[in-house]
């Protein structure tokens, strides 16, 4: 009798990061304060612009939101996203301007396009997890980028592309996923020196840049070095996660075979939640939406680092984030996080353990909080919570 | 320098398929009456309908429409699958009802979770030409399957897999992409003891089975083999095709794995078209609104066969549907459709020339034509100037 097994491709092996899936279960129940997950609050959706939005959509151009539409993105919203993305300082002609499904997709499809089994594929040590799961299924060979409290460092990155032929290199400039860390103004303009000189490709994925609580915006290495970036950025934060809506500026050979890709992967983006994005660009609620997120979460992430300054002082470090979803923790050296996650558990808190996000097996003692799914006047009791199973482990 | 060839992945050769995508650009100038595509009529959108479900969605429920939601799709309308499902006796838990988006989307999967690179994989020859988009990213060698004026030929499938270890085997029962044609009872009764027997996995996609305009329903091959069929249906031809809404039932060892897969393609499927499917289901709207599309694409149907009838006798035979979208015509062996194509681009009319749907490099006196995306009053028209241009030809 035929297993599973038996019809599985080989590229599979690497697709099962069950590890994960397994321990982040049991943070679904419902009496459990989660710091784990990246979801934007919900208070934090434009409910009723989605809804006058949708009306209007509907009334004005129901076919457009309803009829099958290109694979490179809904003409109106690539027009928006051209003037959008000049606002960030980064200049592209329509062509280079591409919408997907969530910009997850982009990172599947980046390794569809680009990575043969076995070819090398630098990430920011630690990564986005989810990058790693999409391009897992591409069977790469990961290099670990080096990083460090200013985030990824750059004579690392040219040592790598000096001793490896790379294929991609992935990294989370702003408040990075998992660490919080922004990199600086001087650190991009060395990447992006490097990235010219070793003729490399960069990812620079932005979900998380207009989410800054302070401080002030530092320039997309896309802009500086063109040619050699993908940027890619997302409706999930901004506006709402569920229309599933990433974009990319690609250089012009890379966004045509992006729209081949996208052919195969889905034919094309949904139409209609294209169509309220594009009302929701173009008509100025993106900016006039967005102050209502910012005052959200920077109540948030003052009230979680003033809860760890309270409760983890002397007991842990962290990062001191402007910005995004996340703080990072770092335990003593000696304390595993992943036993610690199962004691917070028991005291009804949830995080991810550090681990998940590095591809060399280090960062046990690590923790990534998140901080906008959760009430500003709930963190200080997580963090408590938290601070209590520390202390069960160490004990 | 380094060009975008040195970038590549290997996997991209098979994925560009340039030729027809240059051949069909012609098709989108104003004035030439298309048969080309495979559009459903705009004039068959629920808009009305679509627009009451969006606000009371909204209303009702905005959290579970704006925020990331399950890989596997939104729990209210995989429960009204399940049902839905059940009406067309195909009894499936569950956890074998997933939502992707759309049904392309699944043949990406299946593709990535099980073809090995060279990897056998059958196609009715001819086949929808988006399934082979899909899975040649995954470069399996294609068996073509050999069909006759019934459709796919049960004893020709036996053949091959008693001489094949085949992965995966693609058909369309229903109203056929590209040919019209529609399996009969007892060829799907052979076909599912031989995939039982042979330990085989079919894709039964059937995104066309309800849009039948005369004689009655075939069971499912899904229904006579299940443990050894995943059965792939979609929204795109009775709700909207911009929602991108495609589902599957599929055995619960196949199910877990496309789950896997979907999150690193792209973590959900939008939750708001999912929401707005989930009412369209359950609230009973789908079967009042499919009446109204078949009683146009009926009308459409009869005009165009009226037509071929009038202007291709004696000169070209073609397929009679009872349903979907697509009629076959299939011209003397002397002349190539592809000639015609250019010809009847002149006269302001385009269609399929049919080799794009074949595997094997035969098909070049066949033609795809579409009538579900074009008035009933200017069908006539249509297949006159067709008609024109195959005169053209043979002249």
């Amino acid at each position: 009798m035929k297993t599973i097994d038996d019809r599985l491709a080989t590229r599979t092996t690497r697709m099962n990061a069950s590890a994960i899936r397994e321990i982040l279960k049991v943070t679904q129940s419902g009496d459990i304060l989660s710091l784990a997950g990246g979801l934007p609050a919900p208070e934090a959706f434009p409910v009723d612009i989605v809804k006058g939005i949708c009306q209007k959509v509907l009334e004005e151009n129901p076919v457009q939101a309803l009829q099958y539409g290109p694979s490179e993105g809904l003409g109106p919203l690539r027009q928006a996203l051209v003037e959008y993305a000049a606002r960030l300082g980064i200049s592209a002609s329509l062509d280079e301007v591409l919408v997907f499904t969530g910009s997850q997709q982009v990172l599947d499809l980046l390794g569809k396009l680009l990575v043969n089994t076995g070819d090398n594929v630098v990430v920011e040590n630690p990564t986005y997890l989810g990058a790693l799961q999409s391009l897992n299924a591409y069977q790469p060979n990961y290099i670990p980028w080096p990083t460090d409290d200013e985030g990824a460092i750059p004579d690392a990155l040219e040592e790598i592309l000096r001793k490896n032929r790379v294929k991609l290199i992935y990294a989370v400039p702003n408040f990075q996923n998992p660490t919080g860390r922004t990199l600086g103004l001087e650190r991009r303009r060395c990447i992006a020196r490097i990235l010219v000189q070793y003729e490399a490709l960069l990812v620079e994925d932005d979900p998380y840049g207009r989410l800054r609580y302070s401080g002030t915006d530092v320039p997309t290495i896309k802009s500086m070095a063109p040619d050699n970036v993908v940027y890619l950025s997302s409706f999930s934060k901004v506006l709402s996660p569920g229309l599933r809506l990433g974009w990319v500026v690609a250089p012009h050979e890379i966004s045509r075979w992006l729209v081949i890709a996208k052919q195969g992967a889905d034919l094309h983006t949904g139409s209609l939640p294209q169509a309220i994005a594009a009302e929701f660009v173009a008509g100025g609620y993106l900016d006039r939406h967005l102050s209502v997120v910012l005052d959200l979460y920077r109540r948030r992430l003052a009230a979680i680092l003033e809860a760890l300054e309270c409760h983890l002082n002397e007991v842990a470090t962290w990062t001191r984030p402007q910005g995004g979803m996340f703080v990072w923790v770092t335990l003593p050296a000696v304390l595993d996080a992943e036993e610690v996650y199962w004691k917070a558990i028991e005291r009804k808190v949830a995080f991810v353990p550090g681990k998940f996000f590095h591809t060399d097996g280090v960062g046990n003692s690590t923790m990534r909080l998140n901080f906008s799914n959760t009430h500003e006047d709930r963190l200080g009791e997580a963090i408590e919570r938290l601070a209590g199973s520390i202390k069960d482990v160490a004990a």
